[in-house]
């Protein structure tokens, strides 16, 4: 006979926690509808202070419970959702969920990152689902195209704006010519960066994206540790104003390709052509473009955190595993790691790069900075001299390279700063095209 | 037991058919592994004239029929795949297929749009799956969003750059100041506008895929007869140049928009701001911005047609199809026909617009023409006047709105057009923000 309702448990009444409820005591019909049965909500595990939130304050008190053992305990719980976050212990929670049989569903990005292929192979064990859409780029679709949409694609490449903070910053940046710290200070002040930014800013959030997104398009285990990570902090109003005359705009790229043998994945910024459509998404949306043998180029585009949208990718996942409950099935997830892939070293990847230095003022400095960068095999492919500083007796280069290997340009950058006409080497950004 | 293959027909080995044969013939490991065995090509509908193509010709031949009571005669086939296009036979061979419990696959946009209510209602008496995924936009995830990750929003609105060729042409105008006719051959010439490109130029495709959307999104019956729909061969050069001084770019977009009890569906040129994602959606491009209440904005874009990206989608609803059978289920979408919401008259829609006006070049006019926009409550926002000719002693007046009433605007548009003072009203375009 078929279930009359699904139960489900929640773990967390924070932002996103509070707003899943909210949905699942609103939209009880819409839900109803999808899944053929009522979803109802059976316990929820809280903090003592969640508490005292107006939130909880209006919902029945039989329904919470401040102990994880009481909340597993529960009977007619078919799906766990996770809305915590971090590591611990939201990876406990989730590996007690699904070893009890449950369907799980979690926002969580730093655990799937970090440990989703042990969950899923845990899950497979169990024979239920492990949903995860909203881990990655709030409300936008992004887990389900890899998992169904574009599943008959070989995807070759992933670039992806997918920290809201750090396109917040850049954006102001570009757009009003301030520095990083004033920029960093008024994404603070509108509430789009932390007290402690520095898991957004230097790019650590983009890099659990990044391997997930990676894990899930490649078939294969990319760990966030394996990601080439590089912030944003050290750019400069300069490098925007050369951004912007060069035709280009500034990104925090997630990059990730896919080669015959090894994957490339880097977090790091990069100039990218001002026509191109990732250089238009600005302020904290995210998007993200996927390249694949059938589909070509698609990109998806939208509001990258936040509760609402979080919860639209919850909710959806919740849908999928209730319907799943009902089918009496675990799912059609048919995610297998098939790919002995390695990691490229970063020394061998291969970009066109954008370098800033600053040099003395006099004859004869182009010629031994364009010998140490032949001497390396790295080709020049325009410069520009600016801002000569009369007092210092210095003066900048703009130096745009055709592509050359990471490894090469590095040893050029080392013996550049040696030269004693070079003063600094202010800057190096990657470019995509 | 489970079954140990799942045999697909496939109907039409033209452009996106061949590519669908190409696909299953060489994908074959990754089709099974999705879905647990493999997928077994056994039959093709063909014309007479399809196995004179070299495809077919390295194909064995006892997979063809020219017959459509031989193909569906085959035993062994579970999902049809329709690639032949068109109302007819697709719909009568579509039908033929459901009732006698198949799951089908389809990119057929204009049967869809058509009768798209019709043969979901059968296929849910035959238990079995329509899927429709290739109707729209290529291989871009637009039906799959609406039917899973988005499935917990109210959707309040739908923009959509659906139609390449028209995408094509705009852009073309708009890049090199070129007329409608120019950049029609320019976009035949490169394989972008059918030799007939009518359906394409005046909506009519644009309004099968918004009709498709809307249907989907609003859970209502929107037939594309019900669609306003104006096309873009009244668009002139002197449009784009004064579009782009006013900071606006032009599209054909399809919108759909849902009201309480009613909803807005329509297709012609707006003039949107050149700094929205859509304006810089160029070529043959498409995409779709989708708001909801929880996801807020979420834009999808990517190559809307061609036989590659087609090919994507409509494997990808094979593998659904196939998951379906597998698990002995009619398939997890609940679409039903819940709203009575009727069709906004056009008459009753409000936006801004823009009016291209040639006048006598004389003291006074401006304000006569003023005086009739606001006995209508029209209320302008801004008039250039342009390009007087002194032989002619015309000018060109260009004046934006504020919100008005559509039906306020054609009423002012025929009195406007009885003024002695005005030549000719050029050209009028609404705008959206």
């Amino acid at each position: 006979m078929a279930k009359q309702s699904i139960g489900i448990g929640l773990m967390g009444l924070g932002v996103v926690g509070g707003q899943v409820a909210k949905v699942l005591s609103e939209k009880t019909a819409i839900l109803a509808e999808q899944v053929g049965c009522p979803l109802i909500l059976r316990k929820i595990k809280v903090l003592p202070s969640d508490l005292a939130r107006p939130q909880a304050r209006r919902m029945e008190p039989r329904l919470f419970s401040t102990d994880e053992d009481e909340f597993f305990a529960e009977p007619g719980i078919d799906i766990v959702i996770e809305a915590i976050g971090g590591e611990s212990p939201a990876l406990e929670y989730l590996k007690r969920a699904i070893s009890g049989g449950k369907h799980v569903v979690t926002s969580n990005k730093e655990v799937i990152a970090k440990h989703g292929v042990e969950l899923l192979s845990l899950a497979q064990q169990h024979k239920v689902g492990l949903h995860y859409e909203a881990s990655v780029g709030g409300g936008i679709p992004l887990i389900a195209p890899f998992q169904h949409s574009l599943v008959a694609n070989r995807v070759s490449g992933i670039y992806a704006i997918i920290n809201g903070t750090t396109n917040y910053i850049l954006t102001r940046m570009a757009r009003e010519g301030i520095d990083f710290a004033s920029a960093l200070k008024k994404a603070q002040e509108f509430g789009y960066a932390e007290a402690n930014p520095e898991n957004d800013i230097e790019g650590i959030d983009a890099t659990y994206k990044l391997a997930i997104l990676t894990s899930l398009a490649f078939n294969c285990q990319v760990r966030p540790d394996d990601i080439y990570c590089e912030g944003i902090s050290r750019l400069g109003s300069r490098d925007f104003r050369y951004a912007q005359e060069l035709g280009f705009a500034i990104k925090l790229l997630a990059i990730a390709k896919q080669g015959d043998k090894s994957v490339e994945v880097r977090v790091h910024p990069v100039f990218i052509p001002e026509e191109s459509l990732l250089a238009k998404v600005e302020g904290v949306y995210n998007a993200v473009l996927v390249e694949g043998d059938l589909v070509g180029k698609v990109l998806f585009f939208g509001e990258g955190a936040g509760a609402l949208p979080t919860s639209s990718a919850v909710i959806a996942d919740t849908i999928e595993a209730a319907q799943d409950v009902m089918l009496g099935g675990e799912g059609r997830v048919r995610w297998k790691l098939s790919s002995d892939k390695t990691i490229k070293p970063m020394a061998e990847i291969e970009t066109r790069y954008y370098l800033r230095v600053t040099v003395a003022d006099r004859a004869g400095v182009l010629a031994q900075i364009s010998k140490v960068l032949g001497d390396d095999q790295i080709s020049i492919s325009s410069v520009i001299q600016k801002e000569a500083d009369s007092v210092a007796q210095t003066a900048e280069l703009v130096i745009m390279t055709h592509p050359a290997k990471e490894e090469a340009m590095q040893k050029a950058l080392k013996e550049l700063s040696h030269l004693s006409v070079v003063k600094e080497i202010s800057n190096f950004v990657r470019v995509e095209a």
